[in-house]
């Protein structure tokens, strides 16, 4: 992927293909513009992936309301960067239960549901995810708005047993829509 | 779909089921919160369908955080309601061009799209589309963000030719991500 300094694409630009933690480290003040070459990323609000993140898909972020996910509490500025391992779409595998610690019912997705409510799910919480395979994003409201969690099979061995384990501003367990992270 | 006058579904409420020019008329000054118990519809800033729109799916909607999709410019405030008309997930077909006026390059597409650059779209920009079937969303940026415009099958008989056309807010090409509206 590629940052910039300044939004539009402007100013000091710097490439990376792996992990960064800082891009203070390389003389930026923050980033406020971005490209995604290829593969999928998380950009992280503070260095050391800290606070609100946003998923990075192929695309153009000419400035920070490209990748603001969540309208109230907007994160201005993407300070490190990680990429995200997705399996092949149609292997994305993931299970939600009703309750947390994988308990109640369950539902089985491997598909992209914008609304939960609207594939059958009953209610606006998951208790808890097992990520069998793939990367996913859910949402706090329908249509991918609000807060986003990242769930990943290769992190927590894909188990994501109650929402303080979804992400640090992760303060409820309402969630209404789930996709696949694309690549 | 209900609306009710105050966050968090408190206060006055009303229910309708068909197409609300203005909750004005209602006796309401706006509306706060929301829930959409069936169906897929449309909520407007401005009475008569006007100014910014959602697109509301299946679910609950408890402040305006929750349908503001546009981080830089959320509407903060619903005022008109109408259905959309949705086909059948897998029957709905929808074709991009690279051009306006539906010419160029061109991809048919029959599924969702959070990023087109990865779905081999090359560019940041659709010039014209023509829905064959069922109603669909395209946003600005990756991800589902940004400005949404809302193509449906039976509105202009599904052709949109040009920016101008998408809808009042649109004044550039730019649309990177796709997805078809659920019910």
């Amino acid at each position: 992927m590629v940052v910039w300094d300044e939004e539009g694409f402007q100013g000091p630009r710097h490439e990376f293909t792996v992990v960064c933690p800082s891009v203070l480290e390389l003389g930026f003040e923050t980033v406020r513009s971005l490209k995604v070459l290829s593969g999928a990323w998380v950009g992280f609000e503070h260095a050391g992936f800290q606070g609100q993140h946003s998923v990075l898909e192929r695309g153009d972020y000419p400035g920070w309301d490209a990748w603001g996910g969540n309208t109230a509490y907007p994160a201005e500025r993407l300070t490190s960067f990680r990429p995200v391992a997705c399996a092949n779409h149609r292997d994305s595998r993931l299970t939600i239960f009703e309750q947390e610690n994988f308990l109640g019912r369950k539902g089985e997705l491997n598909d992209d549901y914008p609304s939960l409510l609207a594939m059958g799910w009953d209610g606006s919480e998951v208790g808890s995810f097992h990520v069998q395979s793939g990367a996913w994003v859910c949402s706090q409201f329908p249509g991918y708005r609000g807060f986003q969690y990242i769930l990943e099979s290769d992190h927590h061995s894909g188990d994501y047993k109650h929402f303080r384990e979804w992400g640090s501003h992760a303060h409820t367990f309402q969630v209404q829509s789930v996709r696949r992270i694309q690549q």
